[in-house]
């Protein structure tokens, strides 16, 4: 593909050596252009055509794009432009349309079925750009009162949905905020706990502090541990085994703690995790928050792919004895249609969060209002004190699509794989690798006997997955490894997923397994 | 005002309890009707015409809101709808309208002078509207090649525009990134130097290592060392003076290095500072990073709101010696234009972020065309793993201003400042209260001598502030409070303010401080 650049080429002389001190006498700056209503509406509807049209055509592209490292950065100019070319604006959308967009990795694509899915809505998306619009930072209740409200309603109405402990809830006395991503929510979970042991065992001990998860929860805890201060070898992955659907054992949890505090370690910290990233495997809630109870503890939940499914009753059972952990969190970003990004994160004791990030500057101002009010101020939930008012696009979703149409969403995703389970399972060359729970399928090609040890059954599986990946017009699918054992991941979850998509992305994986065996077959007979 | 509410009501009975399983027989949900080109194009062009509507009308908003704690929260139902109302999107947009934007403070008001500005523009607001319709999730160059390229392509075309030595961009072996807030750039930056310290002094020793800043130092430096496990105790905030407008003097900061280096601790990291937020002090670069290196101190300077000014070269020399810095941060959303939120980090050494916030897991795919080569993922730059394309916004921003536009917005806003501080000069009975460096001006009204002391002094203007902002159709403006003097701040840097508003602006003190003054001259009458 060789698309026509429509990059500007940066005629004349660089201009960065002219110094014109300010007010020296320069045309004075129109600046309500920069920001005009008409030229907003008549640039806005191109951009909302520009993405309408880019749906309609999603289908035309190959969900990852065929191209090498620097292909983008080696067509693009060294420097910003000194001055704007004609129609700066329709030139940039022709070049996002020819040159960027044909080097992304579509994930809004029917045919993206590689890691979680990035679900994106009508609703969502709008409900990013009318933020961006609005553009407002609501730091502080006083900075935006109805921003800080609304994200206050909408994290209890999502609570409810999902039906999580009240004790989680302001209208139970904890409390939610919408973050970035998962990583934020539990440094910030783990920051406040790390203060309240510390302040108990006095804070020269931080070196003593352990914290718990299993080998299959997300790296994104280890990090928020790791700029926490804990120390790396006080992060203790516990193993997990298949017979167990890789869920973490209690009994082993309980042994390492033991073990922890013989040795004189301080146990902090536990990470239980509903849908893990390769597997979605769930840990047991109620029996970990046992253990950790008996040691001080505190117990973080992070459902940030499956949270999700919580909106459908048939899935509440996976969180049964929630009721005892002290934070949660899910990306609604992830299969709630909200968008990227927005994390929400729940705890029980928002004081904590509060005593651990908060701050308290003459500058920020106080209302008149807010002042002997219970008022929050959202700064101190989280590392950042610049925010987005991510409440507006989560409330839009809920409002316009209702509990219900989230419950058919997940629902319709959850069938599909279903489907693509059953698929796998009726082709005696496959087999699934792990218990489908929601709507992920891990599976492999099982490799033929002749073929030797579990290292070529890996290989053979990298290489189904590279050539299924590799047909452009197909499917686009990850990969888990999991005790050794190399497997191919297809989660269904894009918004624009239809079961003939599913259908299809099996047909080519089994056309890639056939063609693949064939080879194999043809090389073992001429050895 | 008592807006017509349009908010739906919770008919019938709650379906919470109903268990419908997946695959039940229920009726199929159409998943592509979330994502719908023609709904999208519909519901878009909606979108945008409410936006430049709010535009075109917002000077009819006070700009900020006259209501009380829980306004909004008793306004609204306690659960989300079970099934969306008929029209749901028109109705929640008329409510956006009637409710929520009446309480919102609007920062993007001509009027707008408090805090910094949170700068909004057609091309950053539309960037957003882009990124959040094309909706990918660039973690590693694999998951979004061009995403990934042309975030490295924007933050050197920045770095360049913005005067930045070299050595911080990749095209002189460093490197940048976008991130959220500057919160979490300092975080990355610390975590990096507290991982090169302790590596060489033993990773035991985290309770001795000390951090340094200025008492005007954001608090977001205090909450990220905080979080990164250093000691609350083992921060100094070195005094400045207005003498020295309120720079950090390297004096001082040499004399706290030693005093530690003496007591046996290990000093480890500085945040200088371009631009402080409550009077814009600009700390001595070269100065700093000279005392700064004989102790083997990381350096970040944080120019999260006068950044955006190094755009023009007569504030260049304000970064003299930055050579020497190992990290460096502004806030594109603050005065460049880029919409919330766009914070830029580099740092001279990427391959210390990498080694502190890194990750490799097998499930993270790597394409052959990657494998081999220099490949950002930026996912081990920052704390997040998930992250927007921001590069979409920044790229388009420079792109159709240009490096000359912005200079033009920047010197605009500039030139206003010292129209305002000359008629603060003008005025005997108000005196500026620190050197105007950018688009801010400190000032204040002075007390009468029967007023009595400062404390009298302070209540006067903080007693102005509030009747200034309570005016409604005028400005709305913040206060610092330095050395125990209460003062004004007047932040000019909304994109749609105009000479003509400043001039008002300036009207309306000019009348509240008349009308204080008449006032305490009748009761001291009286008396």
């Amino acid at each position: 593909m060789a698309p026509t650049s429509h990059f500007y080429t940066n005629n004349g002389a660089p201009q960065n050596g002219a110094v014109v001190p300010a007010g020296a006498g320069n045309v004075p700056p129109q600046h309500s252009c920069l920001l005009d209503p008409n030229e907003f509406r008549q640039q806005g509807h191109q951009v909302i055509d520009f993405i309408a049209d880019y749906y309609a055509r999603m289908d035309d592209y190959p969900v990852h794009p065929s191209v090498n490292p620097g292909f983008l950065r080696h067509q693009l100019p060294a420097n910003a432009p000194s001055r704007p070319e004609s129609d700066a604006f329709g030139t940039a959308l022709r070049d996002v349309r020819d040159l960027i967009l044909p080097g992304m990795t579509h994930w809004q694509s029917a045919r993206h079925f590689a890691h979680f899915p990035a679900s994106s809505s009508t609703v969502g998306a709008l409900g990013e750009a009318l933020t961006a619009g609005i553009n407002v930072v609501p730091f502080t209740w006083a900075a935006s009162p109805a921003a800080t409200e609304l994200e206050m309603v909408v994290v209890d109405w999502l609570g409810k949905a999902l039906h999580l402990p009240e004790s989680l809830m302001f209208c139970g006395g904890g409390g939610g905020t919408l973050l970035g991503t998962t990583c934020e929510a539990i440094l910030c979970a783990i920051v406040a706990a790390r203060d309240r042991k510390l302040a108990d065992i006095g804070s020269g001990r931080i070196g003593d502090l352990v914290v718990y998860c299993s080998d299959q929860t997300h790296f994104a805890f280890r990090k928020a541990a790791h700029i926490a201060g804990i120390h790396r070898d006080n992060c203790r992955e516990i193993a997990t085994y298949r017979d167990d659907m890789f869920a973490l054992s209690p009994t082993e949890l309980q042994a390492a703690m033991q073990a922890d505090v013989d040795a004189g370690l301080v146990p902090l910290f536990l990470c239980a995790t509903v849908g893990t990233t390769q597997t979605t495997a769930v840990d047991p809630i109620r029996e970990l928050c046992a253990v950790a109870a008996t040691h001080g503890v505190w117990v973080h939940v992070d459902a940030a792919y499956a949270g999700s499914a919580l909106v459908c009753p048939e899935f509440r059972h996976l969180i049964d004895g929630a009721e005892a952990v002290d934070s949660f969190s899910m990306n609604a970003h992830k299969w709630l249609l909200a968008n990227n990004d927005c994390c929400v994160l729940w705890v029980k004791k928002p004081s904590l969060l509060i005593a651990a990030l908060g701050t308290e500057q003459e500058y920020i101002l106080k209302d008149a209002a807010a002042e002997g009010h219970d008022v929050v101020d959202y700064k101190d939930w989280s590392v950042t004190l610049t925010r987005r008012f991510r409440a507006l696009k989560l409330w839009l979703v809920l409002r316009c699509y209702g509990v219900e149409g989230l419950r058919d969403h997940i629902r319709g995703h959850v069938d599909m794989a279903v489907s693509f389970e059953e698929m796998v399972k009726a082709d005696p060359r496959f087999e699934v690798m792990a218990t489908r729970q929601f709507a992920l399928v891990c599976f492999r090609l099982r490799a033929p006997e002749e073929l030797g040890g579990p290292k070529a059954a890996n290989d053979l599986n990298r290489r189904l997955l590279e050539e299924v990946n590799a047909t452009g017009s197909g499917p686009y699918m990850s990969s888990a490894n999991v005790g050794g054992i190399y497997m191919l991941r297809c989660a269904i979850g894009s918004t624009l997923t239809e079961e003939q998509h599913v259908r299809a992305a099996w047909k080519v994986v089994q056309d890639r397994a056939a063609s693949l065996l064939r080879k194999m077959e043809s090389i073992n007979a001429v050895a």
